[in-house]
């Protein structure tokens, strides 16, 4: 290892990865390379890489400005095949980062070296003791070795994660700090992750996603190799949106296109830090559960106040409780149960047909007598079926004994909860249609009846009751701009809403009446790529925001599935009796606007049509919208 | 103290009283009192609380059956003004068990003796030295002493308040275990609190509630004593309703009618339970901040990835972010940033009247340099501003020594966005509008013309197009049933639709049109009383849910208020230039429905207009339903 730029004064950051590698225990020989000093922290220093002995197989470059540049030129020369580079000011320092960015990294192309950041706080290698890094949460004496690996795109984070778990006896395997990955990005860490015989889940911390389907074919191994991949992902609220931008220089996509991307390559996404600090024991040799019902999860306590907590929280997420064999909400063994009642009663849940999970809820006991309390817990037997606790009390000890035996326990009922969700709503990636490209498509939409009238008469064969409209082809929100009327009966009526309108040209529509207004759009978004949605109609759309997204394209029967999804859209399922509508058409729709993803070249960068009509038989779409890329 | 039924196993429950008053040093005499021992763990036993020697305060009956009812009879006889009982098996053990309880709390009346529990694990006064609890959580060394109270209805959760607290430095006053609450209930304790020069914050625990107007002018008083009251409150899903209906044997109200009832009374709501634990010194000794904008964080960091996860948390809360003099959305001082420039940015920001509140977000320092990470911390000026800190890493000195400064700390980013938003939410209590009671209220709703038409003609003078309707008064859901037949446009159609109807008769109702459909309700809430309610209307209102509550009855300003709040009638607010709708009309009528709140002896258990057709000018009920109290 050849440290660029390391600082012969222990206190500053600089000299952190010399010290880390020597306190926990790297083998090899570490290099100090700088200009100025002939020995550094106790180790001959060189002035260049050049300058180095043979054998590097890692330079991490710490110094600013050209120094960069110039190590780079040194490892290709050297033919040392990875760099790391902790210095900023590429693409995380605006346009002119960015270009210098581009540059160093072509030239990495041509020197055939690879490079992990700018801006990444190195690698951390536990069980093989290499802790490459300036990120000072190695200060900490023995960060347990483990098997879950992190990757991150902050590197301050990747020692949050590391900092918290291993204060809970949580181990580790190997952790990235991605930077700005100008070459090295989060899905081939995640390839590597995936064939690595140390992991065994891959936490993920993101600011933003930049290789989206190189992430995705990752994803796809590592569930192949049964390997769990977790996502804490920011931008959910558009605030963090564009902290996220200015902070990582990187563009925006939607956080609903996100979600949908996680779930097409199967990754689990958590809402809470905490969570993904947690999860992992709970995901660990497991497969996604796949249920076609709610989930149902086995509550045991000896506390049945303190299992409330987390029971209220499972059913905000939609997760009941169930107490097999009576009707109770909850399994209180009361607190004079024996730790063999205790873990037979587990036992038993474990493997009953009526629950997905157990849960157990400890009381105080879990704070004064650690080992007593977790005992029915660790003699349960091991199933596919997940076993969780969650203590109530302040109880490091008993949550380290459950760490160490890899058995998931939850701090808080939040994360209890938000763990359980996150298990629940894990899916196996979706098995890709793998349909051709196509030249064109044909979206097959039946559009209402409409056609161009000209002033001064205005003459049509659309039959009455028409909507009159504005004719200005590529103009959305018509309704708003007042260049919509409804409801024209005759041609009178006709006649004084094109007056009111500007232009010569009206666009005469048949009016369409049905059971439920549908919005159906495709978007191709600059992070995850093209995804279609489906959701309530009209004005307020926007307002509930009551839409499902999946990335496209998707067949019917998934287009079914996500109507299914889609709140407002009870009103065609048989809602409080209403009649039916014609979920299959809908369906129909959203497949075929889907397939605008596999236009050559996807020239389209959304398209949107609605409302759509959705009548007892068939669909009519009403307007509709198609912006090209630019 | 005497303690009925007190252990002389010291590793038992009902010997732990007596042991955690001599640890936490309890200065009286404690006396125990079992009928099978002439004494235990040292102190000399009585057989009864009759035997008991004179001067007694408190009894604390831990004893199961008669002996309680027995112990209550001592009490009364001896003079004894307090009895506390952890014994259950009364409203917490069904019908029986209530019927028990209600002669008990009769008796106790009879016999001028107050009752705190049954199910009660007891109170504890820490400045006091007084730990009058079987609450294993009292095992602990030296609970720090401090100014926060905790009320709770579950007392296993209080001792996880106090255990998680106390294990962070935090320090608490007053502790009392409701149970069920047969005598003595939160708002009595509430009320003692106000009062109590030790406490300056009240924290509540609680699975239902069943003092409703007691704890509204408990909370009121605690107020006007500058004493902030926080409520935790279960029952959030349906799940957890269930609960705690079986855990308590409490009625369930709504959800959205108990957030209406902590408004009114100005109780801050926390979502989650670490909220509640850590929430305390950012609301002591401040006002509700009673803002008319969004809330404005600055989020000043040395660590820009560390802030991002609390910046988008605070940002789904609808929080915004500034750093005034600049169009970042946090203040980064990197790493290199010295204390004194450090501290000096937060009284800067402290002062701004740009900002409505200040975080600081700390990374790896907090964990291995805590002194000097929390140094420009501790050295701001305090001001009315709240200031608060986010440690990204495992932190637990650093979080211990602002819990000493009674700095607000904060473990993760969703309790500290969480305890930002309860923050900002809080209001004062609403000044009650003093109206008199009233034997009966006139609503004065525009109803749609309508008229009874009987067979076999169906006369009637109802200007067409008209709505028919099946005539059966009191009947709800007509729409579901197949009752209802809109647009009817002349006679022939009108037979038409009154053949396929049952009965002689059918309603015949003016069509109304308009800008949007609301519903307009109010609901006598078992729980908190009356409320009343305004939302998106017509057949979607129940599944987006999309309604405000308030305690009822509000003026049309305060029905005005609510209407701006409800999302689905941003469509009468100018939504997307729509023309706007009568707002003030629909307001009327919502404050007109709230009076029924002032009805004498309240006879109406819930009415409902659905949907309200809100016009540019008035509003029409189409439908309305009222249900009487049995």
């Amino acid at each position: 290892m050849a440290l660029v730029g390391a600082s012969g004064d222990a206190g500053k950051n600089t000299a952190r990865p010399q010290r880390y590698l020597k306190k926990h225990g790297y083998a090899g020989r570490v290099v100090p390379v700088n200009p100025t000093r002939g020995e550094v922290l106790g180790e001959r220093a060189y002035a260049s890489v050049a300058d180095a002995p043979d054998g590097i197989d890692h330079v991490f470059v710490m110094a600013p400005g050209e120094a960069v540049e110039q190590a780079l030129e040194d490892c290709g020369k050297r033919g040392v095949p990875v760099m790391s580079i902790y210095s900023d000011g590429f693409a995380d320092a605006g346009a002119e980062g960015a270009a210098r960015q581009a540059r160093l990294a072509a030239r990495a192309r041509q020197l055939g070296v690879r490079l992990l950041g700018p801006n990444s706080m190195g690698v951390v290698n536990l069980p093989g003791r290499v802790a490459l890094t300036v990120n000072a949460v190695l200060e900490m004496d023995a960060p347990p070795a483990g098997t879950t690996s992190i990757v991150s795109q902050s590197g301050t984070m990747l020692g949050t994660v590391l900092s918290r778990g291993a204060a809970r006896g949580m181990g580790f395997a190997k952790l990235v700090s991605l930077g700005n990955e100008a070459d090295i990005g989060a899905g081939e860490v995640v390839d590597l992750l995936a064939v690595d015989a140390d992991t065994r889940v891959i936490l993920l911390f993101l600011e933003t996603v930049r290789d989206a389907p190189r992430l995705a074919a990752a994803a796809r191994a590592a569930h192949a190799a049964g390997k769990p991949v977790v996502a804490y992902k920011l931008g959910r609220s558009a605030l963090g949106q564009a902290l996220a931008r200015s902070h990582t220089g990187a563009m925006a996509g939607s956080d609903a296109a996100m979600d949908a991307f996680f779930r097409d390559c199967g990754i689990v996404r958590v809402d809470m830090l905490e969570t993904l600090v947690e999860i992992a024991p709970l995901l660990a040799g497991r497969k996604p559960p796949q249920l076609t019902r709610a989930p149902r999860v086995a509550v045991v306590t000896t506390t049945g106040g303190g299992a409330a907590s987390v029971v209220d929280r499972l059913g905000l997420h939609g997760i009941e409780t169930v107490a097999p064999g009576s009707d109770a909400p909850i399994i209180d063994l009361t607190m004079a149960a024996t730790p063999q009642k205790y873990a037979a009663t587990l036992d038993a849940l474990l493997s009953s047909g009526e629950c997905d999970a157990v849960l157990a809820v400890v009381g105080s006991s879990a704070q004064f007598h650690p080992q007593l309390a977790v005992e029915p817990i660790l003699a349960a037997r091991r199933t596919a079926k997940p076993l969780a606790a969650f203590f109530t009390p302040h109880a490091e000890r008993s949550l380290a004994l459950l760490a160490k035996a890899g058995i998931a326990a939850f701090r808080t009922p939040e994360a209890c909860a938000d763990a359980f969700a996150a298990y629940f709503a894990w899916r196996a990636p979706r098995v890709a249609p793998r349909l051709p490209q196509v030249e064109r498509v044909s979206l097959e939409i039946p559009m209402a009846q409409s056609e161009v009238a000209r002033g001064p008469d205005y003459a049509h064969s659309v039959p009455y009751p028409v909507a009159v409209k504005i004719h200005a082809p590529g103009v959305a929100h018509k309704t708003e701009m007042g260049g919509v009327f409804l409801g024209i009966r005759d041609r009178e009526e006709l006649l004084r809403a094109a007056k009111a309108l500007p232009g010569k040209e009206i666009l005469v529509q048949k009016m369409v009446s049905g059971l439920a207004e549908a919005i159906v759009g495709y978007r191709d978004d600059p992070l995850v790529g093209p995804v279609v949605l489906v959701g309530a109609g009209g004005v307020l759309a926007e307002v509930y925001k009551d839409y499902v997204l999946r990335m496209a394209p998707v067949s019917v029967a998934e287009a079914e599935e996500m109507i299914g999804e889609v709140k407002g859209l009870a009103v065609i399922r048989g809602f409080r009796g209403l009649p039916k509508g014609d979920a299959r058409a809908l369906a129909q729709a959203v497949s075929a606007m889907s397939r605008l993803a596999l236009v050559r070249g996807r020239p389209v960068a959304e398209a949107e049509c609605n409302p759509v009509i959705v009548k007892a038989q068939g669909v009519v779409a009403v307007d509709s919208l198609v912006v090209m890329k630019e």
